[in-house]
């Protein structure tokens, strides 16, 4: 942040902020190469894949991957976890046949379904996940690997938090906001071979073949935030790169599970091996303690830590940003918390 | 620039960037609100309009209006004035009947086709203006006032250049990034009594009465493109607002026409009536002295002169961030080089 401010009414002794340059120039056609050769270079994207930069969000997405990934009349399998798979199907299917081939909804959410219970069929055009619920705080741990059809994920609340393996997955998209740069971008990584599968005439802007071949500058891109994500990038990669990353966060998350399974004060709703690294949603056992508890560390400064009203309870969310120092000023409040109420 | 600067890692004490704010947070939320209403007060927007701050550009809105102002079977009338009219009508044409109503292709866009001579129908849904062709630099001076259905505007390239009688329109929609922010966010002003017209159920990032009905935020919005925005809003307010703003830029615009119109040694392709006070396109009347015009003109430290390449020649773009003795350095240039080689 304190660079992008350095740099901001002159980036680079160009006498200009990335805000106003022409997104045609010289100066940022090589920030957008940047940005896009170090998230290759980051999560290992090989060549037979396009990386798009481009607007409106993972909920533009859920519409925008049907129109392009099925053929005339091909159905769409959905895997769902949790609000925001909900969110994904039920846009698919203003658009399109969609299959729910798993759900986890029996058991609230607290579980990922069993890669081998999974109803996928060949003939659909992808299987889709949400690889982390930001709002039930499960996490894909894992991915099932041997699917008939591409694997498609938004990963938006969890990319860059652990290194993957791309080449099992069709399709990721990502709104950058959580852990990658300033809202008003999206990042979709897409195998090559899956491009130009729609029949359809689709609108340019909407049509994966149409930006891969403008390199996403179809129209004018949203150029101060891929400056912005370029500068994560970077920032991602002198901590030591991902395998780093995944190693502050399962200590940030191992510390915060491991407060609340201490006593039985507090629960997560989550199976253990399915809890997110990022959102870690909790309950106390007597819930009337709850809302005293939000208002306590409200007043100590710890913010944001009510749940989302479809589930209520606490949860707090501990992207890449945060530090541990964050996570373990919450930890002292829970056990000074525990100690009065408990 | 330089305030945004100073409030960068810090805005107004809340000791976070406006870049790190959740969108669902007072902070936030008032900062949007804000610039709602500065623009509101600078458009002189009455209350039976909707303004919606959107991702995608206008180039996505030539798909998203069509979605959602025709009801289902009904046609559109559109008004081709140079390349970004065309552009609109291809979008339009892959989602419903497109009448092109009047057109001056004949006459190579110099001019805007005679309001009386528009073939509008009472069925369509809407008709369709490029109000400002930054290619042709043609510019609707005024509009038409006696037309069958509502008018709907492309104002990318010169909203905020002058004022506006918003209540002609049924519809105006503009990019962010000639005069009023950073690239990434489109703005949307719609009169209400035009939402849910369409029958369909709409993928809910493209619904006009989703996004009016979340203020915009259905998902999480552009937040920093949003809260520059509001900056340059204030900045216009307090210039003394677009009657001021209009001035200027027939200030500079006149200057630069008078020295084309000067000898004959430059010439104007558009009609004196309808040129463009944002872009100002000229040719060399000996047009092979327009590559040596160019190199000289980059050497002097005037940058970004040349045509658009489907016309050639030569393309000054004077937005209202561009200061007067910008302009009158260009001047400058072109009377040297019209000495040297007139």
């Amino acid at each position: 942040m304190e660079r992008a401010q350095g740099e901001m009414t002159d980036w680079h002794g160009s006498g200009m902020s990335v805000m106003e340059m022409s997104h045609r120039g010289t100066e940022f056609l090589n920030i957008a190469e940047q940005a896009e050769s170090l998230l290759r270079r980051l999560l290992g994207i090989e060549d037979d894949y396009a990386v798009l930069f481009l607007q409106g969000g993972a909920t533009s997405q859920f519409t925008v991957i049907p129109m392009n990934l099925l053929s005339e009349g091909q159905a769409a399998d959905y895997v769902r976890t949790g609000e925001w798979s909900k969110k994904a199907i039920e846009e698919a299917k203003k658009i399109a046949a969609v299959r729910e081939v798993a759900s986890s909804d029996l058991v609230q959410f607290s579980e990922v379904p069993e890669f081998e219970s999974w109803d996928v069929s060949t003939a659909s055009g992808y299987v889709h996940i949400t690889s982390n619920e930001t709002i039930g705080g499960l996490e894909f741990q894992n991915y099932p690997d041997k699917l008939p059809v591409p694997l498609v994920a938004d990963m938006s609340s969890h990319i860059l938090s652990r290194p993957i393996d791309v080449s099992r997955f069709g399709l990721i998209y990502a709104g950058a906001q959580k852990n990658i740069g300033p809202a008003g971008l999206t990042i979709v990584i897409v195998r090559k071979d899956l491009l130009g599968k729609s029949a359809k005439d689709l609108p340019s802007m909407f049509d994966y073949s149409v930006q891969a071949k403008n390199d996403s500058m179809f129209n004018t891109p949203p150029t101060w935030s891929i400056y912005m994500a370029g500068l994560v990038f970077e920032w991602a990669l002198e901590l030591g790169g991902l395998m780093e990353i995944e190693k502050m966060n399962i200590d940030k998350s191992s510390r915060l599970y491991d407060e609340i399974d201490r006593t039985g004060f507090y629960r997560s709703p989550v199976k253990k091996s399915h809890r997110s690294r990022m959102n870690v949603p909790f309950r106390i056992h007597d819930e009337s303690l709850e809302p005293i508890f939000l208002e306590k560390a409200d007043e100590s400064g710890l913010l944001q830590l009510k749940g989302h009203r479809s589930v209520g309870g606490i949860r707090a969310s501990i992207y890449n940003a945060m530090p541990v120092e964050g996570v373990e000023a919450l930890i002292s409040f829970m056990r000074a918390f525990e100690n009065e109420h408990g």
